[in-house]
């Protein structure tokens, strides 16, 4: 008799500041949630803890549990199910979390970062649901990415492929320990943050100035969308710098790997349209007529439970 | 009974000047073989009469014959084994070849680009034998690359992944058709050449100018290559622009793909450690120290009987 499989899984979306817990059904809705703060759980110790809370109160609900999918702000070896190291969680250095997790519930776990969880979210259950090939961008404080072929993330030979924030848009441009001219360097929250401050400080006549509460240190990308949305010209600027540099970039993904469509989410991406209208026509103009009339691009829409969702997608993927 | 295994595939490189056909085995030796030039067979029927005859040569030799591929110098389609067109072959436009053959032949057939099928041969039989993920690049007229994973190659959604050549080195570089700053824009045999006819202009003291038998339109990447072996300064500083504008594409595909190792081929690539040794040395100095320590950069070994191996081994490949 074959076995039936499993109606959930759950999907842990370990953030820097939150982490966030769901049991996630076969079509990807959460219809049990829970979370805690990264820094209550300063210890792994304290973190199994109240992961066990969260897995128990699931279990209340279901025994028919596929496993568990861990997504990480940092670098995790999805293959080894190990986390080598977290960007701003301090403590988990090389951790063999998938291990630790099966031997404490007794299901099994696959981990991998936060970027390709979500990915494989949008791709299952979001925008890209019905794409073979997919790249995945997330504009936030840097700029990450996920290569998804035939619906399925390709981590490439060191489990970490898809970091297009490191992509080279400028041969000469900034030197950083990635190399030169990477795009996050220029796109990220901070480097978007401080182009817009150094063209406010010789134009206060702009928007985004009243905007930020007259206050340099509030102008935030969130501000300089909400000015370009209302066609103020400074605000209008930043978001086509930002949209030129990411058509470089994706432009160069389309040659090299051809998807369907580009997904993009992260805080930068929910300034909507502002964004994404000349995104689409700079990366037009930077693609052959071929392509300029076949990719497309297109926002995230999982949200806020993007990570949860992603991370049970990725257990339902694992284990068939 | 399970069947064994055919002994034998015939590859066939249709390149633009010289069609060239061998009779393969399944360790990737050339056991026979014959050619024609593309001119003297000017339509389709002349060059299938041609092929015709090729194959009955090799089948005077051996019937256990597993297919036919075909690697052409343009855009085709493998899923759908259709020629779209040539770049220089006119006459081939959307021909679903594979059907034609197989009903001509009575033998499977294949049809795949020549960079395509020279990637494959070269991850099968040469320079990338041992490795899964590797990324094949060919430095001519133009720059090809081609994506390996898994063994296989990667053709994206529309059958020509890997585009290299179109890969943005410059945001604000050399407008085309394709894009802006692409690859293949300065590191092509027309740029590199005109480059170093600029700096040439000015400088007749190079090693350049008496190679070229002190004529400009003598000047070949062939003939910088044998100068800057002689340590000539100019043809030194000719390849190291080569080396940073490949490395700069190459950082890029390192992050998004993780190959294992880049192997380089075609004619400039024959240059040898003139370029090699400045192109590994960028490479380093444009990665993270994790990938500074692990990519390889390595010459493709197979040489001019590349495209009838790797034809060969796309259809090893293929039909199992």
């Amino acid at each position: 008799m074959k076995r039936r499989k499993p109606d959930f899984a759950i999907g842990i979306d370990f953030g820097g500041t939150v982490v966030k817990m769901g049991l996630v059904n076969r079509r990807g809705i959460v219809t049990e949630k829970t979370e805690f703060t990264t820094k209550k759980a300063c210890n792994r110790k304290a973190w199994l803890n109240n992961v066990q809370a969260g897995v128990e109160q699931f279990r209340k609900k279901s025994r028919s549990i596929a496993g568990i999918g861990v997504g990480v702000p940092g670098f995790a070896n999805y293959d080894r199910g190990r986390i080598y190291n977290l960007t701003n969680v301090p403590g988990w250095t090389n951790v063999p979390l998938a291990k630790i997790l099966e031997t404490r519930f007794g299901l099994s776990a696959v981990i991998d970062n936060d970027v390709n969880a979500m990915a494989i979210g949008e791709c299952t259950y979001g925008a890209g649901k019905h794409c073979r090939h997919a790249f995945f961008a997330t504009l936030g404080t840097g700029v990450g990415g996920a290569v998804v072929i035939n619906g399925n993330i390709y981590r490439g030979a060191y489990s970490m492929a898809g970091e297009i924030g490191h992509v080279s848009i400028r041969m000469n441009g900034h030197k950083t320990r990635e190399g030169r001219g990477g795009l996050e360097t220029y796109i990220g929250i901070g480097p978007i943050t401080k182009y817009a401050v150094k063209l406010l400080r010789k134009n206060r006549k702009s928007l985004i100035w009243r905007l930020a509460g007259e206050d340099l240190t509030r102008v935030t990308p969130r501000v300089i969308a909400k000015a370009a949305a209302r066609k103020d010209p400074l605000a209008i600027h930043v978001f086509n710098m930002i949209a030129e540099c990411l058509a470089t970039a994706f432009a160069s993904v389309t040659y090299l790997l051809q998807p369907e469509v580009f997904i993009v989410g992260g805080g930068v991406a929910q300034s909507g349209k502002v964004l994404f209208n000349p995104l689409r026509k700079c990366l037009q103009n930077r693609l052959n007529p071929f392509f300029a009339d076949r990719i497309k691009v297109i926002p995230a829409i999982l949200g806020n439970e993007a990570g949860v969702i992603g991370c049970a997608a990725l257990v339902f993927k694992s284990f068939k």
